[in-house]
Formats: C-alpha cells, sequence, structure tokens
C-alpha cells in the first residue's frame, strides 16, 4: 500500500498530489477506517461508501472558505480525517478525541452540528442567502444520501433550492439504501434513472427545477473530480446525483447493507456473538416487545407495526418477514407516520409505531394536529438511543421525550417501570384504549416485577390486564414525610432514595411509581398531603414541561415542599451518565442531602 | 336560476339529479357561498374554485363510504352544503352552526378535523392501509392543492403513496396559488404539465411512482364527472391533476388571489375602509412590524424577512415589493425557513423569520436541532391567529407557542408587552444577539408605553436600547405580601388584578413583567421571597411546559405559595375568550377569590 496520507493533513495538503495518486490515497483511507471502526464501533457502510467523493470534494473546493453541508453526517469520517483531525483515526490513543458528527467546535470545516436526517438542503440554501446578502461569492455544498430524501424537510429544501437563481451543488449520494432498505414512490424513479445512466427524462430533481449531473461510478475518485471542477462556480443550483456502494471495502458490510450500516466495535460484537452461542444473552427490551409485537400480529389482522426507517433490532428482518403487510416502513418521514397512524386507527386498523424520541421530534405538530385532536386509537412506543440523563450524541437525546410529549393536549402518555407493565399497557393500548396513547419504552436494562426490592402495595402487581383504572399512580412503599414520586425508568433509582432517606435519616418514605405523565392523579395527590412534609419527583429527562414542575404546580397552594429531580435545560454532548446525574443534582446522595438540609431549615 | 339546490341535502339526492343538471347545481351553491361569505367572512377564494370539483367528487363517489379527506379543509364549504349542512350556507339564522373546516362531530362525512396544511395525503395513505387491514374496499380520496404541495409533509405523503399498491386517488388542486404566490421548484413543472395539457413527461406525481390524469378545465362539471367516475374502485394510487379558477365567480377574488383568499364580512370591510379614509384607523402589530422591519431593510442589506406562506398584514405586497431580495416566501415550509435562517444566520445574514406560532409547531425539531443547538443568530417572530386564551379554531390556536419554545434548550425567548418592547427587543435580535431568538408578539391590541397605568418602577422604561441587562424581570409596581408576574400580553391584565388586590383585599401587590420565559431571573425570584407569601404567575398560554411552572418549581422548597394561571391541557373550538378565562379561573375575580382563599386558610 502507498504512504500518501501521512503527508496530507489538511486540504491544501490534498491538493499537492497528483490527481491519480487519489485513488491510493483513497485506499489508505478505507483502510484506516476499517481498523478504526473495528475498534471504536460506528457508522461503517456510511462512511466506506463516500471516501473518493469527499476526497474529489476537498480536491476541488476550498473548504471552509466554500461550505460543505453534511446530511446527517454520518458519512463524514473521511471529511474529517483531511481537515485535521487524522490522529483521531489513526492513532488509537486519539480514537475519541472527535465525535461521530460533524461539530463546528471540532473545525471551521464543519458548518453544523448534524445527527437527524435531511436538513443538508434546507440549510445549505441558507448559507447561499447569507453569502449573497453579504456581497460573497464562495460555493455551497449539500452533500445528502438518497435515504434522506424521504425526508420532507429534504423535500421542501429541495423545492426552495430549485426556486433560487444562485449558486448551490447538491451532491445526492445514491447507495440504494437508509439504514435499513428504501421504502418510497421516488426509489422507484431513482432505480430508473440509474438504469438510464442518468438519461431518463423521469428525473424528480429537474421537476423541482435543478440542473442535474449523473456520475455513474461515485466511486471513480478522478470522475468526481472532474465533474466537481465543472459545476464549481456555478451560477445557479445543480445536483450531482453520484451512485456509490455502501459498505464499499467490508466484505461483510457490503453483502449485509443494513447490518452495516452501524458497526459495534468488534470485541464487543464477539463477547455478544458467544453469549448468544451460549445462551447466556438476557432478552433485552428490543427482543422482548419484538416477540410481543408479533404475537399480536399473528393474532390480530388489524394490528400494523411502522417504523420510520430505524426498524433496529426491535424490528429485524426476521420479524418484518413474519409481519408481512402487517408491517410498514415509510422511510424517514415521521411526519407522515404519524398522520398515517391517525388514518390507519380511524379506519379500524390498530396501528403501532416504533421510533425514537429524538425522531419523533420531527412530527410534534403533526402528534397535536394530525392525531390528539383527532382522537383516533393509535400506539406510539416512543423509546430512545439512550435515555434521558445519559451519555449521548447532542443530536440524539433522549431527554425530551417526555416534555415533547406532555405539552400535547390529548395524548395518554405512560411511562412503564417494568416489563410487565410495559406489555400490559402496549396490550391494552392495542386492543383496549380507542385513543392516541404514548408509551415510553424503559431503556436502564429489563426490570421485572419480580426484581422489585419490596412487594408492591397498591396494586399488588402491575401488567396484567392492564385497564382505564390502571391509569393512576401506583403506591410501591407507603411511608410517610417523604413521598417520591419515580417515574418509569426511574423507578430502581426511586427505591435507592428510599433505602438512604431511611438508612441516613431514618425517614420511612413512601414510593410512587405514577405510570402516567400526561395527567395528574389528583386523587393520590391529595392523599399524600395528609402525612407528607416533601415530595421529590424523579423523571428521566427534561425538567422543563416535564412531569415534575405540573407536580409542584399542583401543590403552589398546599403546605408541601416539592422538589423536581430531571435534566437541566441543556442539550449535553458525549456527558458520562454520572457525571449527568451529579450536575442535575441527582444522585442519591444529593437528593438525600436536599432532604436534610430541608428538614434542618423547618 | 335554477332550483335544484333546495332539492339536494345529501349525495343521495345529488345523485339523483341528470349529470348535465350539475353546472347549474354549482352555479346555485356559488351563489350561496358568495352571499353567505359576504355576511360571516371566510375563506372566499379556496371556496369558489372547488365547487364544481365536490359537486362531482359526491356525484360519482359514495361518501362518507367512501372517504374524502381535504387538505386544510378550508375549501370544503361545498362539501358541507351537500353533507347535510346546508342550512348552515342559506339561513343567516344557522351561519355560525359549522366551523370552517371538516369536524367529524358536524359529520360521518367529515374524516378529520383540519386546519394545517399537507395532511391530507398521510391521512388518506393511513384510511387505504386501515381498510385494507379490515378487508374492506371503499375509495379513499385526499384532495389538495397545489399551494400545500410545497409542505414537507405533503411531500413524505405522497412518496409513500407512490410505494403503495392499492386504491388511493388524490386529486390535485391546481389553481396555481397558495394563499400568496406559490414559491418553489416545483412550479415550474406544474407550469409545464398545465402548458402541454399534462402530457409533460416532466411529471413529479410519475417520478413519486404514481399513475396520472389530467383535467385541463377543472371547473367543468362533466367533465370532472367522467375523470373521477375512470378512477373509481381503482386498484392502485392515481393523482387526478385538475386546473381550477380560484375565487371564481367573485371579480375581486378572481383578480387578487392573495386578498381573495380570505374574505372579512363586508361590513367590517367596509368600516375599515372608512377608518382608513378618514385616518382613524390606529396601527396594529401588523403595521408597526411590518414597518420596523422595513427600516431594518433599508438601512442594513445583510438583514431578510422569510415568511412560510403566510405573509398576511405584516408583510404585505408593498413591504416584499420593497424589501426585493431581502424577502424570501418559502412556501408552506416552516421546517425548511428554520433549518435556512440557522444558515442564513451562519453566513453572517441577519434573518428573520415571521410566523403564526400554531405553524411554527412544524418545526420543532429544526428549532432543536437545526437552529437552537447550533447557536447561529436568527430572529423568529411568533404571532399568532388569536393570542393564546381565546376564541379560535382549535386547528389554529396560539395556545401552545410559549410551552413548545420554552421545552427548547438554546433558545432566547422573549415575551414583550408593550410596542416599545417588541421593537427593542426586535432591534437587540437583529443587530446584537448573535443567538437564536424567539420573540412572541403581543396579540391583545397596541400597548404603550404611555399607556401603562403606573410608571414601571425598575427599568423606568423599556424598550430604547434592549440588551443582554435587560434579560431579566422588569418591577412594574413594588409592594409585598403578593406577587403578580404577568407575561407578556397578560401584562395589563396583571394590573387589573394588582389594582382588585388592593381594592378588594388593601393588598399593595407587586407587579412584575417577566419579559424572558426560557430561563428564570433566580435573583428577582430570591428577592420576592423577602417580602411575599403569594407568587402569582399568569400567561396567555398552555400552563404545562409554559413560564409560571417553573416558577412553582424553582420555589418548591421555598415558603412561599405559588399559584400559576393560565390555559388547561386542551385545545378548546371557538370557545368565546371571557368563557375560556372563567373556565381556566384566570378573571379578575377568580385570581383575587383564590389569593383570598389561601390567606384565610393561613
Amino acid at each position: 500500500m502507498t504512504d500518501l496520507l501521512s503527508e496530507v493533513n489538511s486540504p491544501d495538503d490534498l491538493k499537492k498530489l497528483n490527481r491519480n495518486d487519489l485513488p491510493a490515497l483513497s485506499e489508505e483511507i478505507r483502510d484506516v477506517l476499517l481498523k478504526r471502526i473495528s475498534v471504536t464501533g460506528g457508522h461503517l457502510g456510511s462512511n466506506l461508501g463516500v471516501v473518493e467523493a469527499t476526497v474529489a470534494l476537498h480536491y476541488v473546493f476550498d473548504s471552509p472558505k466554500d461550505k460543505i453541508v453534511w446530511d446527517v453526517s454520518h458519512e463524514s469520517y473521511t471529511h474529517k480525517i483531511l481537515t485535521g483531525r487524522k490522529l483521531a483515526f489513526t492513532d488509537p490513543a486519539h480514537y475519541h478525541d472527535v465525535s461521530g458528527y460533524t461539530h463546528p467546535s471540532e473545525s471551521p470545516h464543519d458548518q453544523f452540528t448534524v445527527g437527524h436526517t435531511g436538513t443538508s438542503i434546507s440549510m445549505a440554501v441558507g448559507l447561499a442567502k447569507g453569502r449573497d446578502l453579504c456581497g460573497r461569492h464562495e460555493n455551497v455544498i449539500a452533500f445528502i444520501g438518497d435515504g434522506s430524501m424521504s425526508e420532507g424537510e429534504a423535500f421542501e429544501g429541495l423545492d426552495n433550492a430549485g426556486a433560487m437563481s444562485t449558486n448551490l451543488i447538491i451532491v445526492f449520494n445514491d447507495n440504494g439504501w437508509a439504514i435499513a432498505p428504501n421504502h418510497g414512490g421516488i426509489y422507484k424513479s431513482l432505480a430508473e434513472l440509474r438504469a438510464t445512466n442518468g438519461e431518463s427524462e423521469h428525473n424528480m430533481f429537474k421537476d423541482f427545477g435543478l440542473d442535474y449531473r449523473y456520475v455513474a461510478d461515485g466511486n471513480d475518485v478522478e470522475k468526481l473530480v472532474d465533474v466537481f471542477a465543472s459545476v464549481k462556480d456555478i451560477d445557479h443550483p445543480v445536483v450531482v446525483h453520484i451512485v456509490t456502494d455502501k459498505g464499499r471495502g467490508s466484505a461483510w458490510a457490503e453483502k449485509d447493507k443494513e447490518a452495516g450500516h452501524w458497526a459495534l466495535p468488534d470485541k464487543v460484537y464477539d463477547e455478544i456473538q458467544t453469549e448468544r452461542k451460549e445462551g447466556t444473552l438476557a432478552p433485552d427490551y428490543d427482543q422482548i416487545t419484538s416477540e410481543f409485537l408479533l404475537k399480536k400480529i399473528e393474532h390480530d389482522p388489524k394490528v400494523v407495526v411502522l417504523t420510520a426507517a430505524t426498524p433496529g433490532s426491535a424490528l429485524p428482518p426476521s420479524f418484518r418477514e413474519k409481519a408481512g403487510k402487517q408491517f410498514v416502513d415509510v422511510g424517514i418521514a415521521e411526519q407522515h407516520a404519524v398522520a398515517a397512524i391517525s388514518g390507519i386507527g380511524k379506519a379500524g386498523g390498530k396501528p403501532v409505531f416504533e421510533v425514537f424520541n429524538t425522531f419523533l421530534q420531527r412530527a410534534y405538530d403533526q402528534l397535536q394536529q394530525d392525531l390528539a385532536l383527532q382522537g383516533n386509537p393509535a400506539t406510539i412506543l416512543m423509546g430512545g438511543i439512550a435515555p434521558g440523563v445519559a451519555r449521548c450524541d447532542n443530536t440524539h437525546s433522549g431527554a425530551f421525550g417526555i416534555a415533547m410529549t406532555n405539552t400535547i393536549p390529548g395524548l395518554t402518555c405512560l411511562a412503564p417501570a417494568t416489563k410487565e407493565e410495559l406489555l400490559g399497557m402496549l396490550d391494552w393500548s392495542i386492543d383496549h384504549a380507542e385513543r392516541p396513547v404514548v408509551i415510553v419504552r424503559p431503556l436502564r436494562g429489563v426490570v421485572s416485577e419480580d426484581d422489585l426490592p419490596l412487594a408492591p402495595v397498591d396494586p399488588p402487581f402491575a401488567g396484567d390486564g392492564f385497564g382505564e383504572a390502571d391509569l393512576s399512580y401506583r403506591t410501591m412503599v407507603r411511608g410517610e414525610k417523604v413521598a417520591v414520586l419515580a417515574l418509569g425508568d426511574m423507578l430502581m433509582h426511586g427505591y435507592d432514595v428510599v433505602k438512604a432517606l431511611k438508612d441516613r435519616l431514618g425517614i420511612d418514605a413512601t414510593l410512587i411509581e405514577p405510570r402516567i405523565y400526561s395527567a395528574l392523579d389528583t386523587a393520590t395527590l391529595d392523599r399524600l398531603l395528609d402525612e407528607h412534609d416533601i415530595v421529590l419527583t424523579i423523571e428521566d429527562g427534561e425538567k422543563v414541561g416535564g412531569f415534575g414542575e405540573q407536580v409542584a404546580s399542583y401543590y403552589g397552594s398546599a403546605h408541601v415542599h416539592v422538589l423536581n429531580y430531571g435534566a437541566n435545560k441543556e442539550i449535553p454532548d458525549l456527558v458520562p451518565t454520572d457525571e449527568l446525574m451529579e450536575r442535575y443534582g441527582m444522585t442519591t446522595d444529593q437528593i438525600v442531602g436536599d432532604v436534610e438540609s430541608l428538614l434542618g431549615n423547618e
């Protein structure tokens, strides 16, 4: 293998190479990516496919003067290598120096912090407009994949780009895949464009008012250099449609495009495989949910499960095959998904939309207008990449799901704490609720009713036959003086707090599992007033707009103190969970300390 | 004129007519619409244009078995007339019996309650999927205008429709207009389709995988009957592209498509014209904002004002003409608008996005991810169709803007109470803030600093030179025992409450204008503890997630009672403002009563 990369630390270095060196450089980079991802895990397929396109972009354009906007930015590893961050990919000691996404704080070559899909064209349109207002003349380039192109925001961006008459270059990276296979009508005409070498007159980009170029081999770096050079400084918007191999260079990722989209570190992957073989791998919530939904599907032809292009391990290929027409992948189109489940419910179907809460944010208006206002029966199973107060990229935080859904009138929002509750709530929502229900899927490890440190007081067992009467708080431990209301995934933390209150302050505290956060159980709250002076609320997400503030507001005229625990109003970026718990004052120590000082002040 | 309509009260009655009677019936209906709207006001142009299409749909299809979904549903008057609600259009005594939008509670012929744009295709896709799951075979029809087609949700729906292989009929009503002129690349290719009688191969519907029919004269009811009959019971999705005259039958609405989209009652219109002539019309916030923004534009080429197809009277044609390239209408595309202003700000421009809060809901994720997370300078001027606690359609409520923006970290959210504050904040945000700022435009009538019943205590005058130091609460009246925190538009109500507290309870209360709701002014809140036992918060919107709950939470461990006043968690539908104030316990009487009983309980 050549050794060109050692001399390349910036786009300027890159430009010193001969163009016929670029294929070899690309292979070197691909090799670096494979090695690094095998250790750190990360977006494998998307990054391997765009090595040549990235090299060509930086060879032709003058970043950061020229501005490249990476859609989702899970394909930005090569870009990072070429823009001063090579060490984070070549030196294991620095593997964790950079994030997996673009990040302006890392480099002026990164325009935006991006992790959601379909934003690049709109942001690039904005950069171009800002440039024009300021009288400058740099190139603005949006780089977007075909999977992202099903997103409403991307269409809106394309439509607006088509109305401009100024420099804007949209590189459309067509690898034929989203995370999972693409779904949507446009993918038929994209296939026709590929089949006709870009010649077909059935061309959605032209129909959106855009100029168009086609590159059949988007991994041919010299060809890409030619085409990018031909559109540099163009005076109107143009789409450069390039066809690339997702996962190129990894036999596994090329073959299994979906699994290869994102890879675990080899070591972790091997451990899981070993555990799987040995049968020691405990079922996780993905598996529990998956099995339950498949059973519902088998017993009732009206049940249908939807995903917006993130089936993940809860809805794996085997699930989809068995579910047949009772599974729908709408593509990356959360707005559509929420409107569609409203329609399905209205027409007599029983829809379940499984979605990460960070992506459900795309459908805030649809949750209110298209679904909740209609009152149609539908279930949203809202999970996350990570729980709320937990280490996570700032673009995928699970901290906002509860507050977001809580501000929407007409949704019944549930937060189960155990697997029995989760399945009981799901069963009720699918078969009996007759209205829109949001269920927050626990994310902090499977808890069964049997795992609870103490037998719940009232009701003693949750889950079996969950019904309307259960839309109320559950008393897990009956005590006095202090009541701890621990929502959903925070229940086990609540037990810890109760234990520490006993151990350190001698208080026999009450522990409540609220189960529902869209409405207050005022009967229970009123009852608590009799024997309690302090009420604590703990939730796994943003405090503002969340569960606890409502409790504080409700008790505003009462003689009880309320302490709300939850995430601060911020979007942390890869901060360790322990550090966040500490920062938010949510550790057991801190909470008990608060109670102690509050009692001391009385 | 014929008298056919008197015998038509349902789709069944309609089907008894000969098809050659349908043109005459359509003219009768048009006549009814013109008369009724001249008295009640309402969506004029959109309804006049689709009379024939609606007649033809109900002549051919069998609603409510066949399901028609009206996009936005501001074109559903003829549909209402033909489905049992004729009296609400022919008898002045019943003019207010029905809403201006579809409403399932009014009739089984209405599938959804709709007032936001671009939802029909997705909802129809859902109805079709639900039908298939249940094994039925009715037709599902989405009726959508060209103006709605720039909305991301509509594109997502179209893309998903294109992937289906079952009955779905999309009637695409192309009148060449949104509320204002259309903006976006697709409108070029739609023009080409019209110019080629639908023959052009540049056809976005086909590119989305859909079958296609074209009707050049969409006001030819007999032709429409033929085409609709030809697609009835079709086994795959099809688009029927019909070209109609917006405003047909009203000389004014045909000529001025934008003004004619929605009409005031003639009487009100005439009064305003008279006042305008006489120079007695006081400037409203639209005019005040408009003049200010125009001045900013004239003085700074970097300032740009954006709208998402709702320029309304704040950005009238005269404004747009003067602003030139410093005005952008992105079409109905709020997601794009928010992402674009982030890009504009990043590139050095000074964007101001004027938007109704009910439509800004479409961009919740973009507010968080594309804008706030980036921290790029941009101004969102968030107004409303109506204030929060006020009579409004359930699809256009202004009650959620504060809570929605409040849950998003990284936005500086301001709620001015006077016109001087509004302009001061705007000026600061555009020229100095260097971060994303949301300004809630007051909606309850123009208040000037000079109108305030008492001279503010600290700072004495707001507005001139608003700056960072002003991101804090403003003390309007200094008192003791009770502090009233009245946000934005609620300031004048706060004065009323303070006066009543004095008059009825002899309390010299403190009055605070918070000005900012995205963060607490903890210094002021702490100070209030010294001399106050009760803190009241009043805000013009939903309590959950709003300003007040945060105050209650902050004071959770303090010895002060907090009473939050704001809207209940509900979406009221055309409930009179007074009734809402009463329902929410927000009248001066109720608030003072609460204080009285709380003091009595001490």
